[in-house]
């Protein structure tokens, strides 16, 4: 049997621990993993380290454009005074290259797959197509109590999952994505929660992202966030929370309840003062929490090694105690637990799972000694570590060399664009 | 003029911002920094970020080999069950090997000094002496209140400052280092006071690591450590004291009135749930805070980009708000601080200072758009982006790759000497 790829050679994570093995791929799936030597018309043998390709699961890629634009400023002071701002100067193609700019740096630290919420879909959309990367996205809704304006909302939003949803040989998952609880009346939060159903669309929410939103929803509402999305039925398996920074007991017990996904983006949540959320509580309660970076301007990374070493030693902190969590259970946060909130059939090096699949250079001084593989990635990987990307079968990048487009252009565009901020 | 080395066309950092400029060095010093295209034996054309070689201001080196040995444990746990245990396998020639593999990390991410403090220190300065680093050392003193002890340990103590003080063309300056009020009595700290007034040397100790240290120096002489060190004279501008974290405004007050340099370590002190130092507060009230990594066991990387990052933010949360601490005084933390707190002519890219020098690629993905150089140093970069260092005028890497010494065999020896610990 010849495969389509074949990598030899390789220490695997497998059943969430890693083993010496081989790895046959055929179309967009892995079809082996096995001590068999393998062989295929693309081969790597690279006494690697393979693991599923990470998973960023809550961003605004095409945010990149502002990264480094405005620091150390509080989020709503932040959003008002400078992002609102530069984002009403945004045109699609201004979109398209944030994005094209996002992505190259994701691929370049191992990330296979992100999940979007912004304005202007259609070109993260296309920037998805032609740089070979995988993507759920979703049109940011918000009707800000207005009625006429929660119809073109809901009108947008559905009208992206129609074009988009499925394409690209399915590297394209287009979901619905209203922004929060504070920027979307609850009878808008319903409608949207009944149209996804209907279509079976997951839906993606920020919720108690801060102290501040928390009060606000007490104040209009008299419940927390999260009570108050249980109260009109919002919450569901196929809901995926970004943030949840500040949650009570009971709201955890409500996630856990529901199955609802959480995704913890620990360096935005310091950046902008936001919070340490309770990561170590709800794993123990049982909830399935993924791993995102936010929008460039809030991090300014799109690196999830750097986003595994913050949660395991914010952790350590907010509980005082150096067991708060350990690193395995960080590493699935970021290539395994992205996969399972968004349904997508990977985040595992199986046979029939997706062949999304980062190939590290354990051969660097910061991986020496090498004690324990996910001691290594979670506290020593800079990202910068890996040299090869597959997604949906496809080498995207090969020797730290992205070959599906070229990043000096992209480059050259985000310079230009970048004049009309400053 | 034709200078030993020449740079042209780029961004340095001069009296603590970025100007365009080039730069000539003449053999160990920067002769030449302005407008004027220069000519050199070497000559870099770059379009790069110039700045200081990074200074990683508390270290324990080659602590490298239990990088990922022993992972999330409290410190005093960790120190008895785990690296007590180890340390006392180690033989000197593995702190050889130890070291070599923390420089070859520290050189690939830009740093160009470190300060150490361990055993077997004859072995680190060789180390220093054959990679080209630049290096402030000393010998990891504790009497444990014992008599016998504390003349023994004075005697090494004393020796490696004779020994290798201003070796290799000054890049080792071997200075004092008692460990901490708690293996040290207060009888013992005043001797090596003494001892190092007399030869004018600096002397480095830990300091208020955890609330464990401060309750037990309560308990023992009914004082905080910084009040402690106060009362038996041993607090001076020749004092560097490490970690820092468990400060009252008092103890800070006294700090800066004996001009006392501090080493911030902000990964180390998460890693083993020690707390979050009051840097802002440190840094308001006037005194010099360097940045450091600690020992690879307890971080696990010896990178100051990753330290700059986590110090920016953590203050952030630390006092809920995002204006915490700005970039470019964690930037001089890391360039600037460090070189200061020894007594050490470099962290300016000025004539007359120690060309020991940096050069940054900026044409990476996660560097574009390029607002603000210290913002996209503090925030967006990895420390892979560091391409060539200068060490006291000579180039130790270039093009990323390590001119003095063969990494490869670095990596061989280090795994060779891992399994004497598992």
């Amino acid at each position: 049997m010849i495969y389509d790829i074949a990598i030899n050679n390789c220490l695997c994570f497998v059943d969430d621990s890693f083993i010496n093995a081989n790895v046959g791929i055929e179309g967009n799936k892995i079809k082996y993993v096995g001590k068999q030597n393998v062989k295929g018309d693309i081969e790597f043998n690279e006494k690697a380290v393979l693991i599923p390709a990470l998973f960023n699961a809550h961003t605004h890629v095409a945010m990149s454009l502002f990264r480094g634009y405005a620091e150390d400023m509080p989020l709503m002071k932040w959003l008002k005074d400078k992002i609102w701002k530069v984002e009403k100067k945004l045109k699609p193609k201004d979109i398209y290259w944030g994005t094209m700019l996002g992505i190259t740096e994701m691929i370049k630290s191992g990330i296979g797959s992100f999940s979007d919420l912004y304005i202007y879909m259609d070109e993260v959309a296309k920037a998805v197509g032609e740089s070979g990367i995988r993507a759920v996205l979703c049109y940011g809704m918000a009707d800000r109590g207005e009625e006429e304006r929660a119809k073109k909302e809901l009108e947008i939003g559905e009208e992206f999952v129609r074009k988009w949803n499925n394409e690209f040989n399915g590297r394209v998952k287009a979901i619905f994505g209203p922004h929060a609880p504070y920027t979307c009346s609850p009878e808008f939060l319903k409608k949207v929660r009944e149209r996804a159903k209907e279509v079976k669309s997951i839906v993606h929410i920020h919720v108690s992202e801060t102290q501040w939103e928390v009060e606000e929803i007490k104040k209009r509402y008299g419940d927390t966030p999260v009570n108050m999305l249980e109260r009109i039925g919002f919450l569901d398996s196929d809901t995926v929370i970004a943030h949840a920074v500040w949650l009570s007991d009971e709201e955890i017990k409500v996630l856990k309840k529901r199955n609802v996904s959480v995704v913890h983006c620990p360096v935005s949540n310091l950046k902008l003062s936001s919070g340490i959320a309770r990561v170590r509580d709800m794993i123990k309660s049982g909830i399935n929490v993924a791993l995102g970076t936010d929008g460039a301007a809030s991090n300014n990374s799109y690196n999830l090694f750097q986003e595994m070493k913050f949660t395991s030693l914010l952790q350590k902190i907010k509980y005082m105690r150096a067991d708060a969590i350990k690193s395995i259970d960080v590493l699935k946060m970021a290539v395994k637990n992205g996969y399972k909130a968004y349904g997508i059939n990977g985040g595992e090096i199986k046979p029939e799972k997706l062949a999304d699949i980062a190939i590290i250079d354990v051969k660097v001084a910061n991986f020496y000694p090498l004690y324990s593989i996910e001691n290594s990635l979670v506290y020593s990987a800079y990202g910068s570590e890996v040299t090869h990307l597959i997604i949906d079968g496809k080498v995207v990048m090969e020797e730290r060399e992205i070959l599906t487009f070229d990043e000096e252009k992209v480059f050259d565009k985000v310079e230009k664009i970048k004049e009309k901020f400053i």
